[in-house]
């Protein structure tokens, strides 16, 4: 999984049926202190997240898994939100 | 997910049969500010999307759900058509 | 999927036996404009595809569908031999 | 599969209920010489793995073969600890 | 599918069960001229390959299907020796 943080949301009214009723949110990788790297991606919401929070992101496949509509065309979805990140060395 | 655009159109007359009549569109990621970046792809148009249009795309096996035809190989599909992106940060 | 120019060829006699018959081709990503860009990589051929021609290839777990032996430990595949590209943008 | 090292852990109250009881641990790829390299991943443990150890990480929907609970969301777990690597050339 | 060399050998005596019994390779990604270029991964071996030869090698889920044990926590597989490369362009 991935480190992230929640920068936006995407709207969409025309989208896969299977996606409506998903929120749509555009997620950016951190680094372990928290700033921003890499590109965004946009990542479906399981866990309540919202726009400024530090979340754990699953891609590919298994993303689908975390989504209630089973066969939903996803490959990106936030499972988690960070508490903390110890890094000791 | 990707945030991309539409910036053509591949056509191809000799190809997997499970992949005639599908529409295949030269997809290309954007930035927040929907500004072209990375190198684009082909995905498998299933919203209607058009040339100029801003849309979220799916790749990898997920890809594949969003097909009609259910067993076609593709890693790529459009599955939204991009109405807003809200970053607040 | 990717747009691509066969460059070559492997050859491979001792090898998974599923792999046996099939056509090993050395697949370059292309540009628009049809340059060769990116690392090659080896995509099975299913459409008859030869040195010198731009193709349309798929990665990942679905190219192991376009592939007859449907057990075969494949990761990509030509599905398309590409007539044209029309890019309007 | 890729060798790191375990630089870290991850905490997450609010989560998927499949990844409860999980031990989320930040991963870094590794060189052969053992230092660090690109940019961490969060794996789930499934070999009693710990901060400062080398590892083998599997990613992707594999990578969900290697958990306890079947049908977890996940993308990346460690599946072994690295006692050496032997490079000769 | 990618090109690549046999660069060494990782040992791990903790690990997944289902990896107990198989040689794990260091494979470095190759160019069409066999020098190395990427990053190194690890590699289950499935045809016998030893350090120092070129290889072919499959990511992803599909590396699993070239492994005996059939539900093994394996994202790379190697599935090939090669005897040659001709690159005609």
């Amino acid at each position: 999984m991935q480190m992230g943080k929640v920068i936006g949301r995407v709207t969409a009214t025309r989208k896969d049926e299977r996606l409506v009723g998903t929120k749509l949110l555009i997620t950016q990788p951190i680094r372990l202190d928290g700033t921003l790297t890499g590109e965004p991606i946009i990542a479906v919401d399981t866990v309540g997240a919202g726009v400024g929070e530090q979340v754990i992101y699953v891609m590919g496949s298994m993303a689908a898994r975390a989504v209630m509509e089973e066969r939903a065309p996803v490959d990106a979805a936030i499972v988690g939100i960070i508490d903390g990140m110890d890094s000791s060395i």
